[in-house]
């Protein structure tokens, strides 16, 4: 194997490999990142098992040559030294070579480092997805879906099926859920079939998963093609394949736990609400997990407070745009309520609440797509 | 206690008093902040008992008005919760008031804290150092100091001495010197005696007092006053005072160290050495402690190799712009190599070496105030 490369494209492929591997597995090589050069290009490879990311160079892109003296050929470099590797080289270009005893020479300038290589051949096929089963979307908007959600995925492996964000396409409409059981989060958005399309199952996606990919996916108005089979997902844009598990098991059905009427209903500025909750949580980290209490006051107002019997209390007041129905006083984890309004992304929000003790809802006022729901601490 | 103060100031103030502040102090009143108000303005002070650090706020300063509504009086805040709470308060202006039980109130804007004070009289005294045995520097130039030293400090409490910066004023020059034994790093500068001013003893200041001083202190060509005591250092600029406890024992003699003939002097550019030496290092983290070699080849070329004989090995060509006296194999410390031509800040340097099991210096070309001091690793 023999190419020469520019180390900025090397070294922007390289990173986005590192994001699935893991120094923890079980499996020797996959410590390694697997480089693979064709007369086509060079692609790298990184997989912990659970995800898998290929990243692709073309030997020409828009009449920009990325790589040049291709001999074809591949081989395995230990991910611990590769990319620091890459990223001190002294030039803007790079040479690397494998002979046949897998010694691999890097050079750059007057710099030339010699690394003992692994055999590409050991290293795991990634499995070759053959579906009809999928759709496209931008990509901008697959990020949205994926921040908007993912933050309330549970972190504890007691019901694993609740680590992964439920991704399922009906009516004409793609849904994104989350739930830890104490609060949820879910977008929906509109989903045309295509011609000839067939129906795709419903998913669960691990959070981590969706996480990783949603670091090395750029803003851009590009789309990203997605294909689901039984028990794996891909992500394919034009020069990146990213490959995730699947959770096994039947995510709960979430939509019984939304409230379909409401007690109380408050229109108010985002980030009003979201600093006024964040300083009461100041004062409320140490006991009862960083709950905070919201009390309507006359004249639209909102009363905010957090309290730390050894260290002091907080009392916040804002004023709401408008507030309808019932007075209301109720607790809830302070964390929670501004994970749901930075994922809410709109300037003015409308809380929704069914009483103390009942689940509320939060979203945009005028979008019904965003969807936030807490279950309220019992305090009182 | 009362007044009502500009955020901005007191969150500066704030930060500063909080380098001092440990949570792991044995005396409890010292994981606060003290906040004093006198008519002239505010004072805040934070402790470890080894640094202490007094920030002053003016009630005004050039016309511009920084504390008004002053009461005097004094109180302690927990240092948990305080600076949070500042850097969070909604608007730019901030009252505090304490009454007499010690209930002190937080208000800025529509938010409102209520936190539990401390008694101020039970907080220690800092000593007040009465001595004419002081010396100013411009800030700017007592960083460089600093930085171009502190580095060399031990980190073992084997010998605890190693663990400060030695300063020394004699012969009209100011002198700071640090090792750990394995290198030295020390920087003099002229320093004329003022008109009257006794001796200055010369004294052992913990690395970690400067490393703190050093992120404290803005780049400025103001100047800073330094005062010696016995067990004692104080740094005063006009608003900042910081108090730092000095290392007893004797220093070691360190200029019986410094070779006074050399048989190999390279001249070469820092940042390409630098960058060699890096690349390098990135295969010799696995034994022999980050160990890199370096060999005179003919035509002013410097080898520089690393070797790690599970991963691989590196070799780098660097054209020195002189090469005189005798051929050279050495082995040395990566990393103390790095750190040394990193605090010599010339583009230039000129390399001392006395053969291949001797110390070495590195020192600017020009320059002879900065010295740079490797004890080589043997490997042949």
């Amino acid at each position: 194997m023999k190419f020469s490369i520019q180390r900025e494209q090397l070294m922007e492929s390289v990173q986005n490999v590192m994001k699935a591997i893991s120094s923890r597995t079980t499996i020797p090589i996959l410590t390694g990142i697997k480089l693979e050069a064709t007369t086509s290009g060079v692609k790298l490879t990184g997989s912990d098992s659970d995800i898998s990311i290929e990243s692709f160079i073309p030997a020409e892109e828009d009449g920009i040559v990325y790589v040049e003296n291709i001999e074809p050929g591949s081989i395995v470099l230990q991910a611990k030294y590769f990319p620091d590797i890459v990223r001190k080289l002294p030039q803007k270009n790079v040479d690397i070579e494998s002979d046949d005893k897998r010694n691999v020479t890097i050079r750059s300038g007057k710099a030339e480092f010699h690394l003992n290589g692994q055999d590409a051949e050991e290293y795991p096929q990634l499995p070759q997805l053959h579906t009809e089963d999928s759709f496209e979307l931008p990509i901008d908007l697959l990020k949205s879906l994926i921040r908007q959600t993912v933050f309330a995925v549970s972190s504890s492996e007691t019901r694993p099926i609740l680590t992964g964000v439920h991704v399922k396409i009906a009516d004409e409409e793609l849904h994104f859920t989350a739930t830890d059981s104490h609060r949820l989060a879910a977008r929906k958005i509109p989903l045309e079939k295509r011609e000839g399309q067939g129906d795709i199952p419903a998913v669960v996606i691990p959070g981590k998963s969706l996480n990783e990919l949603n670091k090395i996916l750029a803003d851009s108005e590009e789309t990203i093609e997605i294909s689901v089979t039984e028990n794996q997902v891909l992500f394919r844009t034009k020069h990146l394949y990213f490959l995730s598990r699947l959770l096994e098991g039947n995510y709960p059905e979430t939509s019984r736990l939304i409230p379909d009427q409401s007690k109380t209903i408050v229109k108010i500025d985002t980030k009003e609400l979201l600093q006024s909750i964040d300083r009461a949580s100041l004062l409320a980290k140490e006991n009862r997990n960083n709950v905070v209490r919201l009390i309507t006051k006359e004249g639209n107002q909102i009363e905010i407070n957090g309290n730390s019997p050894e260290v002091g209390n907080v009392v916040e007041e804002v004023v709401a745009d408008e507030i309808d129905g019932e007075e209301l006083k109720i607790s809830f984890s302070a964390k929670y309520m501004m994970d749901a309004l930075k994922a809410v992304n709109y300037d003015q929000v409308k809380v929704e609440f069914t009483g103390a003790m009942r689940p509320f809802l939060i979203r945009p006022v005028d979008d019904e797509q965003i969807l936030q729901l807490i279950l309220p601490v019992r305090t009182y």
